[in-house]
């Protein structure tokens, strides 16, 4: 059922605000194709940060949480950073918090990676500048 | 005339290889879409770095060169970092290097974007974390 699955929508964060809008817009994008409750977190620079942002899933009843990290390729941040910062067990990507007193199953998703769309919008990033 | 125009695809670079293969794939993915010759570069831990970079289009008798950052959102590495490497004037996202002894312009390309392709990627790797 994912209507019980909570999105927590990570991004890295940042002192100047186009990382924040980007993460807003697209978790604003993500929610029209998630049925359950969406949220976002930050790394750094931004609020919420994601201790907070697990914690504001409270109240809506989520049996689980996927923390998506807005990254491009996986490095330090999506192999260390996050995972301790979502309190999983060192070196895994799943583990459970207590919300409202009762366990909730956290996991974390990879990195957006080299995928065909990606290529596709980046090639028009570059006619545009022509 | 896009056989004219040389791309250069750059990352941010890290001292773990998955940012260096994210960006050697897509490029390879880029390179099926462009006429013209394509490169890549770095801005920090890899090799080449932006400079260097530029240079490596030495002998391609490329008119301009577009820099393509490979970056989700606009930020400091994308309004400071990277132009400044690419030797274009402060504030601006075009300029002119010297390249076997012409002038050849370089404009730099803005980040990917929040676009429904990425929003429809990001989800993709949601549900397949669950």
């Amino acid at each position: 059922m994912l209507e019980d699955v909570g999105l927590l929508v990570l991004g890295h964060g940042s002192t100047l605000p186009y990382n924040q809008a980007l993460v807003e817009d697209l978790a604003a994008l993500i929610k029209k194709r998630h049925p359950g409750p969406v949220r976002t977190a930050y790394l750094n620079a931004n609020d919420p940060r994601i201790p907070e942002g697990l914690l504001s899933f409270s109240g809506t009843g989520v049996k689980k949480i996927v923390a998506l990290p807005l990254f491009l390729a996986a490095g330090v941040h999506t192999t260390e950073d996050i995972p301790k910062e979502l309190g999983l067990p060192v070196g895994q990507m799943k583990g459970t918090i207590e919300l409202d007193g009762r366990a909730v199953e956290v996991c974390c998703a990879g990195p957006l990676g080299a995928d065909e769309c990606i290529a596709n919008l980046a090639y028009r990033r570059a006619t545009e500048a022509l």
